[in-house]
């Protein structure tokens, strides 16, 4: 049989660089585990930009739709802040979303044991925290139409359509509920019912949902901005939370900087669960480009690492080798091991993202 | 000369009872300090609803434009959760902010020193903290056309718009300068322009009014899913932050819990400043209505007291009041008295929303 596919997206910034240690970790599976992956590499976002003048080139994007997963660096940089908005670094990762249909972005946010100190909350609100946020991806405000900046009277007007269909709700709710199955059986969905009507046809699909093929989960329903206060007073309460492309966006960067530790989080976006294979499947980090220490060695490539890992087990039904990979990080934060961005009051010397990327594969 | 008019629109829940003890503090303020106002009173929300089978009356409504400031509790409770939307608590106040033409809502999330332990943060990421948050508040994609839930195929789809004016966007941007210059002189200004035309021209137009007009003005501008991380992991950062409708709601509310005391914080909403007078303005505590403990006297009247300081201030041109009555509540914060919702882990007997009330006259 043929090795699964990958294709490498590193992208711009600090990507290319924690990508690098992500592709001696793919090795590394290759050779101890029997676990090759044929492997291939191209360009997104500025990157793509600067070689094409388009931040997804058409073969990058068909190829995306070929693989069998596809791992994403990071977007975007100062450099790239005056382009048109057509062809911005972001519109790259937005057209891989849309195309490859990939409507279940799945946002975990977990607090290692060994940086739990590391958080600007107290210790006891986040030691433990494991929140699964479930986060509509491929519709909403991010690609409703109209949209566009148009002349009205003497004027200018900026347009945006937030936009769900039944079927786009009900999809993506199924994907929260299956997720909160194999966790504790909790869903929280979060919308702004009480102003959107977008957010009534939300909360009534993922109640009809949940009543018709779920009733064994546990379901809840909150206004958005309370569940940003929530998360903020006591995000123990949440396991999965359901939420729309632009609550999400928000909610989810709230919930992972609880953390206290944006270099240690991955992300998946999923498609349509298929009969004969994995789904579409994006893995990217939760961080982004951070231009101001791009090419500087000091970025933690764990985020990127762990992206790999949640590709090991939702794509290639790996969980054993994902849970050996996650382990491996454990391991190493346990004994110390910490890039510039895990450095607390304390001080000491960071290590160098190549370092962090031995220190695992030592620990593998 | 006529005494200044307020309109007391208590609402639901809590609203009725954590006014009472507002209403002792405008009395005292006739009494002791030779300022008497006008109060009249009147429903909104569900109060409203039950009475009219609207939650805001037209008579209400047009005493609310001939007022000098209104006053309001809160709207809303689970009893109101299956009205149609259109006649859902909600609207009332949205009516209001719309019709009064309140644009420009100021939301200040200050952390108390007596209370400072009483956040889920580290007491040195938020002791001092003092924010104050500008959102627009009557347009985006609260107000934005077409909105509703249509059917399209055989499928129904939710829609609303997010729209704003360039006219719409400088005026709340001028409101968040003219606050600045009394203020630190910094304004953080958030988005998603990555994502969002509607945010691009959002981002153009606020920088545009700093450049003609507040060049002494130190702009910076941050996507909103930064913004909610960056208010998570160091909120001192940040003085003014200007923000529209939407992303104001769930940014203002994650900033108000970085506090730890939801119920100590006001909101004033205000209108276009007058040549002649003060602008519209509507001041409320940025709780809810809190159903579960309505009419049990458990509530916290300082958030709803701090709005009629507001007023004082922004209505009024009455600072020194304000400060008086803002510093007889430091008081007695400082000597202990704490309402339910401010007892922290180590327990103690909180004192009633009418104990609350008889500390802060007493303090007076
Ligand atoms: C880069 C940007 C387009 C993107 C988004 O807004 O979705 C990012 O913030 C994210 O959350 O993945
Ligand atoms: C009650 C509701 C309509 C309101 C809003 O969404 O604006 C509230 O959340 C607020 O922030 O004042």
């Amino acid at each position: 049989m043929a090795n699964p596919s990958l294709l490498i997206l590193a992208g711009d910034g600090i990507g290319p660089e924690v990508m690098e240690q992500v592709k001696r970790v793919i090795g590394w599976f290759g050779e101890k585990r029997d676990l090759a992956f044929d492997v291939s590499e191209d360009l997104v976002g500025g990157a793509a930009y600067d070689a094409h003048g388009t931040p997804l080139h058409d073969d990058t994007m068909a190829r995306a739709l070929e693989v069998d997963a596809v791992l994403l660096g990071a977007v975007g940089g100062p450099k790239y802040d005056d382009l048109d908005f057509s062809v911005k670094p972001e519109r790259g990762l937005l057209r891989l979303r849309k195309e490859m249909d990939l409507f279940s972005n799945l946002r975990p946010a977990q607090c290692f044991d060994a940086l739990a100190d590391f958080s600007s909350l107290k210790k006891d609100v986040v030691a433990g925290l494991d929140i699964m946020i479930v986060r509509e991806l491929t519709s909403g405000v991010y690609f409703g139409e109209p949209r566009g900046i148009f002349e009205e009277g003497n004027e200018r007007v900026g347009i945006n359509t937030q936009r769900y269909t039944e079927g786009e709700i009900d999809r993506v709710a199924r994907s929260a509920f299956e997720l909160a199955r194999r966790r504790s059986g909790k869903v929280c969905s979060m919308e702004k019912a009480n102003v959107m009507e977008s957010g009534i046809l939300w909360r009534e699909v993922v109640q009809k949902v949940r009543d018709t093929d779920y009733p064994d989960i546990e379901l809840s329903h909150m206004y958005a901005d309370n569940g940003a206060m929530q998360l903020v007073r006591a995000p123990k309460q949440f396991d999965v939370i359901l939420t729309d492309n632009l609550f999400g966006d928000i909610l989810s960067d709230c919930a992972a900087m609880l953390t206290g530790s944006l270099g240690m989080l991955p992300s998946a976006s999923l498609g349509k669960p298929t009969e004969k294979g994995p789904p579409r499947a994006l893995y990217e980090p939760v961080h982004g480009s951070a231009p101001d220490i791009a090419g500087q060695g000091k970025a933690n490539p764990i985020a990127c690492i762990l992206s790999f890992a949640m590709a090991l087990r939702y794509s290639f039904d790996q969980g054993d080798e994902a849970a050996r990979l996650e382990a491996a990080i454990e391991t190493v934060l346990a004994e110390g091991a910490r890039t510039a961005d895990l450095m607390g009051a304390e001080g000491g010397t960071p290590i160098s993202t190549a370092e962090m990327g031995d220190a695992i594969l030592g620990a593998l």
